[in-house]
C-alpha cells in the first residue's frame, strides 16, 4: 500500500455583494473548476469583507440572500461539494480570533503601503479610512492561513495581499515557532473580461455585467445593447475585431471556432451586420448558460440542499479552524479557551448565577 | 411584591502582567469593594490587551500564571464572586467578533488622536505603531459594551477611552438601531499612589511597588529602603510631611489616626527618626496585609476554587456576550452563526468529509 500525498490546499472566494457574472467565470470560476481535482479547494464566501467598505444596513441586509445565491452559482457551474469546501467566513468564530492576533503583528505603516487599499477606499467613496478597512488585508491573511492554505489563485493586483499573508505567517513563525506554511500565489494569466460597455472590467457596480442567472430575454437585451466597434457605422463598413467586446465574448464562450473565425473575417471585410454577430453570440451564450440555469433552477427548488452544502462546508472549516487556533492559542498564551470553561463550569454550582 | 430595580452594570479590570500592589488597592480595588453592593460588577482580566504592546513569548508565557494570581488578589481583598463576575477576556469568543465589527465603525484618524496611545507606544518602546495597538481603544470599547456595562470607573487619563466607547455605541445605534446604552464614566477622585522611590506612580515596571502578596520580610525591606524627605539628614532635622511617601502610606493604610498625627508632629519638629516612622508603617501595613495574605494562602492551597471562580465568571460572561452578539449579528447581517451550522450539519451526511 502506498500512502497518497495530500493535495495542496487552495483558498479563494467571493464577497457576497451580488450574483456571479461572466467576468467571474472567465477570471476565476473556470480556473477553480480546472483545479478541483489537483487541489483541495476551500471557497470562502467572505461576508465580513463586505462590512469593511459598506457596513450600512441597506448594503448588508442582502448578505444572507447573496450568500445563498453565490453558493448556488458555485454549484451551478460545477463546483462539487464532495471535493471542495464552501463556507461562510463569519460562521467561523476562529476567523475573528486569529484576526485580532494577526493585528498585533503588523504595523499601521505597513498596511498603509498596500496600494489596493487606497483604491478600495476610493471605490467605496470613503473620505476617512475606516480602521477596519485598513485591516482588510490582515483579515485576508486570516482567510488564507486559518485553513492553512498553501496556494492562492490571484491576479496581479492582489499579489500584495498574499505577500502580506506570507509576511504574517513568517512573523508568527519567527516569534512563536514554526506554525504556518507561507502561502504561494497561483498567478492566473486569464484576462479580465470587459463589460458590455466595452470599456471597463465587467462589474456589478458598473451595470455592465451578464449574470450566470440572467434568463434568455435579459441576455438577449444585454447583448443587443453591447458596444462593438465605435468606428463602424454600417454593416458594410470594414470593422475591427481586436478589443471588440462582442468578439472577445465569442472567443471566450463560443466553442464553434470555425463560426467565430468566419464571423471575424466577414466583420473585417464589412460583410456581416452587428446584429448577426450578436445573435450568434446570444446563441453561444445560451448554450453555455442553459445547463447552468437548469442547475440554478434545481437548487432554487431545493433550498435545503444548498443549506446543507453550506452547513457541511462550515462544519469542515470549523474543524480545520479549531485545529489551527488550538495551536495559535497555545503559542500565544491564550490558554483559557471558551470550550474548556464551558465544559468545566457545569461541574461546580456554588457561585449561583 | 415590588420589583427590584436592576443595579447598574459596572465594568473594570486589569491586564494580567503582574500581581496587584498597594497602588492598585488605593487607586482601584478599594473603590471596587465599596461599589460591590451598589453595582453589578464585571471584572475583566484583559489578557488580549497584553498582546497589543508585548506579543512576544517571553512576555506572554506568564499570562496563565498572572491570570490566576490576579484572580487570587481579587478574592483576597474581598471581591465576592457571588456578587461580581470575574472572567478572562480571551475566553469570550464574542470579544473577538464584536471587535472586528466595531473596527468598521471608527476611522484610523480618530484613533490616532487618542493621546494615551502615543504614551503606550512610547512606554512599550515601539518605533512603528502596531495595527493592533492602534486598535486598543476599540477593544476596550468591546470590553465595556459586550457585557452592556453602563458605568466604567476611570481615571482622568483614560476618559478618552470611555468616550470612544460612547461614540461606538452611538454610531452602532445610529446605523443599526438602538442596541447599546452609552456607558458613563465613574470618575474616581482617588489619588495615584506614589511608589517606594517617592518619585513615580507605583508600577511593576519601575520596581517601586509593594505587592499584596509580599511577605513580612519583603515588606520590611521595601519600607526600610523607602525614600522620605531628601532634605532631612538627621533625626533631629525638622522634616517635611507633605509629599513624603512614608506619610502618604501612613495616611492611606494606618487606621491609628492619633499615631499618624503624632508622628507627623514629631517629624516636623525633628523629634522622630525615619526608622521609627518606617517601623510604625511596617506595623500598619502588616495589619492591613495580614488578612489578605491569609486569604491568598488559602486560595493558593485551593487552586481548584480559584479555577471554579474563573470558570463560573467566564460562563456568566459568555451567556451575556452571546445575548449581545445575537442582536449584533442579526443587525449586521451576519446571520450564519456557528452554532446554527454546527447543530444542523450533523443532520445531513451526504457530503462525506
Amino acid at each position: 500500500m502506498t500512502q497518497q500525498t495530500p493535495k495542496p490546499r487552495l483558498l479563494t472566494g467571493d464577497r457576497p455583494t451580488g450574483r456571479l457574472h461572466l467576468g467571474h467565470y472567465v477570471g476565476s470560476l473556470a480556473n477553480r473548476l480546472s483545479h478541483q481535482d489537483s487541489f483541495e479547494s476551500y471557497f470562502i464566501i467572505a461576508d465580513l469583507h463586505t462590512l469593511t467598505t459598506k457596513p450600512e444596513p441597506n448594503y448588508i441586509k442582502d448578505l444572507p440572500f447573496y450568500i445563498r445565491e453565490i453558493a448556488i452559482d458555485y454549484l451551478a457551474v460545477g463546483i462539487d461539494p464532495n471535493k471542495s469546501t464552501i463556507y461562510v467566513q463569519s460562521a467561523i468564530p476562529e476567523t475573528f480570533q486569529l484576526n485580532l492576533i494577526f493585528e498585533m503583528l503588523v504595523s499601521v505603516s505597513r498596511l498603509q503601503r498596500i496600494p489596493t487599499l487606497k483604491e478600495m477606499a476610493r471605490d467605496a467613496h470613503i473620505s476617512s479610512m475606516p480602521f477596519g478597512l485598513l485591516g482588510y488585508p490582515v483579515l485576508q491573511a486570516v482567510d488564507i492561513l486559518l485553513p492553512r492554505a498553501q496556494v492562492v489563485p490571484v491576479g496581479k493586483d492582489n499579489q500584495s495581499h498574499v505577500e502580506l499573508a506570507r509576511e504574517l505567517a513568517a512573523r508568527f513563525n519567527h516569534i512563536y515557532g514554526q506554525t504556518f506554511d507561507e502561502p504561494q500565489d497561483l498567478l492566473s494569466d486569464l484576462p479580465m473580461l470587459v463589460g458590455t460597455d466595452g470599456k471597463n472590467k465587467m462589474s456589478k457596480s458598473l451595470h455592465n455585467a451578464i449574470y450566470l442567472a440572467d434568463d434568455a430575454a435579459t441576455l438577449s437585451e444585454k447583448v443587443m445593447g453591447m458596444y462593438t466597434d465605435p468606428t463602424r457605422l454600417r454593416a458594410t463598413d470594414p470593422g475591427h475585431v481586436d478589443g471588440n467586446p462582442v468578439f472577445i465574448y465569442h472567443d471566450a464562450f463560443n466553442p464553434n471556432l470555425q463560426e467565430v473565425a468566419e464571423l471575424k473575417q466577414r466583420y473585417t471585410a464589412g460583410k456581416v451586420s452587428d446584429v448577426e454577430v450578436k445573435q450568434k453570440l446570444i446563441f453561444a451564450l445560451n448554450n453555455f448558460l442553459d445547463p447552468i440555469r437548469e442547475r440554478r433552477d434545481y437548487y432554487h427548488n431545493h433550498p435545503m440542499q444548498v443549506q446543507d452544502v453550506l452547513n457541511h462546508g462550515i462544519k469542515v472549516m470549523q474543524r480545520e479552524a479549531k485545529q489551527t487556533m488550538e495551536i495559535v492559542r497555545d503559542r500565544t498564551g491564550l490558554s483559557y479557551s471558551a470550550d474548556l470553561a464551558m465544559d468545566k463550569a457545569d461541574l461546580f454550582g456554588q457561585y449561583g448565577g
